[in-house]
């Protein structure tokens, strides 16, 4: 399993070390949507417009859960994160909410796993608030669609 | 936005007052999968037969997952939760391992939140082991698959 | 000290034994205000009216502090929270913003921390985002002012 | 809404950019005060005299509620800590504790939050070892009162 | 592995369904001991009697801890914890302080974890405090010394 | 008490000022075990080799406490870990396993107390996992044997 940098020649897990690795600008997006009935997206919109704000507070739980990747992921390396961004756009043609968020430290490793656990947690909360009104929603296509800073380069992906 | 129940009249969210609902046994499945290469997969399944265990930890991570759920999602109630199990099954001809979580308590309010929590953590801890070895990963098709115990019944989904 | 129930006989600090106390439904309400510059009062009720909402985010940020109150508290019991709900109310001609939470529980011990807890970690969110205008914010007159449940009975205060 | 750094020109809130600021050595000092009835000030003298220890408890839990600021409020930066000391005076006088902190980080933003967090959590966990012979308590007047090594340079206030 | 309830027939962890166990009162006690040279135990002696206080906080330090036993041992259940009392006792004679935890919950599973975990978290406070004086530290038999209150009945060791 | 740090004059403990140490590589290496019946050591090494992976697992649950030290211990400054190994040897002879855990860092501060944490929250992870075959388990010699990269230099131990 030699591919794999969280196991040893033993194959037990331990967190990577990367004290030799430089220090430096480090940047993620991912993103990801949770699918949903045209009327709960109808709901939604009403709700941004006027009054109750699902993606608002969407937003808020996708950057508190950020910072607590490092608690949630057990190999994952504590980061001191600079920057959390989310957006989360209603696409009405697929009643769908498409999320991204984009995370950046000066650091060790990479954010990946904070970008998406970002959008995973604001998707959850979406969920949570719709989930009375819709029993059929689905969290999908959560993946990275960009990292750059580290060893390996700038990588892009749609 | 009457049908959403986490908003007051004025829109302002809360957390919903479950005090005078009936305390009752609760279930919840949920499920979902991450797709990867199938060379990725193949690294899974050598590592699990012989020596590191990517699934067993991310067994682990969703368990432990599953019990912050209040922490991570706003409005979620906190929860005596007293089971959960998850199932992580390789699937070889999608090049895919699909991940179900069964979560049980006996309260106020469904556990189907807790369920998707597992779910998800589950699965970006795969996504943090393999990552090194490939960029294409996806999460998918987070649902919720069974609650049955509250007033709403038994709801089953594919 | 033999009036503080935290000490024991030799001062000691303990958690108070609850087990031998009736489950019962209890509720606590708690109020606090955030003093600001007129100047900063207006960017807030600008932003709630059109576009950014610190209002909301503090509400959300308030009920998820009340679920850590037994994680920040030493000597608090953790408590199985049925409902949080939040007032941020702006009062112009104090140029200050009035806080009021509400908690219940169904269980041994009462939920006044929770209550007191929300306000402040409300507070303090109001604070972080406006800090960046005004030096000059007072957190003030935290306080219950309401309890009932308990074996202590109805209490209530302005 | 500008002057709020906090949210974007859509008004949506974020965890503001500091990757580009300076990292320099940072010092915030906050206070408070909890007011209490005279004969609840008393049991908290004799206490610390000579037996059971409510001020030493409520430094103990402020220092730690320092260290959880980045995960109560939303927006909040997680700082690397580097110091913090909390002093609680009794001023018989007023019949209240005075309550001050000190949080030094070497980062890229201030510690302001994580002063007044620790000054807010010491306080609260007063209030909760004094409840049960004092249901009158305030906590009031929370604020920063020094904040020194970043871009405005050095605020003092009393 | 049949005889380990954590596992199940295909060798896999899961958190152990305790929904049909009846809610009985339960308490555990658990013991402990950190022998350091005799100059440091010296050292915690004088600040005992006059001013700094190594033992209330390792007590504090070691109920909070007590708290987060399911956030910490992944296959714990969490649990309504009713009481946590902590005695940290100095035994001269072998240059140690001896620990002992007590909690009760009333629950569908035992504490003796919480119980195990306080200790354990009090005698690493200690421990802290200390280092900078002594290097020799050790903390050491841990161990269960009652469990009552579930199926397998009254458990005493010593 | 002029030689424990954590006090100050007064004799109040506080987070020491770290704020003007030199940052440099830092590591620790801390060791312990819990001794058991032969019997039950037995069904470890059954699981290990075949299905269940106790000490798979308790392995994960060390890594994930070692990053929650600072949360643990009142006055421990949080960190930013950078490496976490942890090795769980089981000893027929002595019917023990033996954890050895090593923490890395590049701070202003040591990692031992991250590494005893790591060691710690093995051993109990073990336990809590066993607990139902064995009433006689006991967690022993918890101690530093390695600490270096500070002022004080390289300190080994047995």
């Amino acid at each position: 399993m030699a591919d794999l940098t969280h196991f040893n020649a033993q194959g037990q897990a331990h967190m990577v070390d990367v004290s030799t690795k430089a220090v430096t600008a480090r940047i993620a997006t991912a993103r990801g949507r949770i699918v949903m009935l045209p009327a709960t997206l109808d709901l939604v919109l009403q709700g941004t417009a006027q009054k109750g704000d699902v993606l608002g507070i969407a937003r808020i739980a996708g950057i508190t859960g950020a910072k607590k990747t490092a608690d949630l992921i057990p190999l994952c390396h504590p980061l001191p994160i600079t920057k959390v961004s989310i957006d989360l756009t209603p696409i009405p043609e697929d009643h769908a909410i498409e999320i991204e968020a984009t995370v950046k430290t000066t650091g060790q490793t990479g954010v990946e796993m904070e970008a998406l656990t970002a959008v995973n947690i604001a998707a959850l909360t979406v969920y949570d608030m719709l989930k009375a009104a819709d029993k059929t929603m689905r969290i999908t296509d959560l993946r990275v669609t960009l990292k750059d800073g580290g060893k390996s380069g700038r990588i892009e992906a749609e």
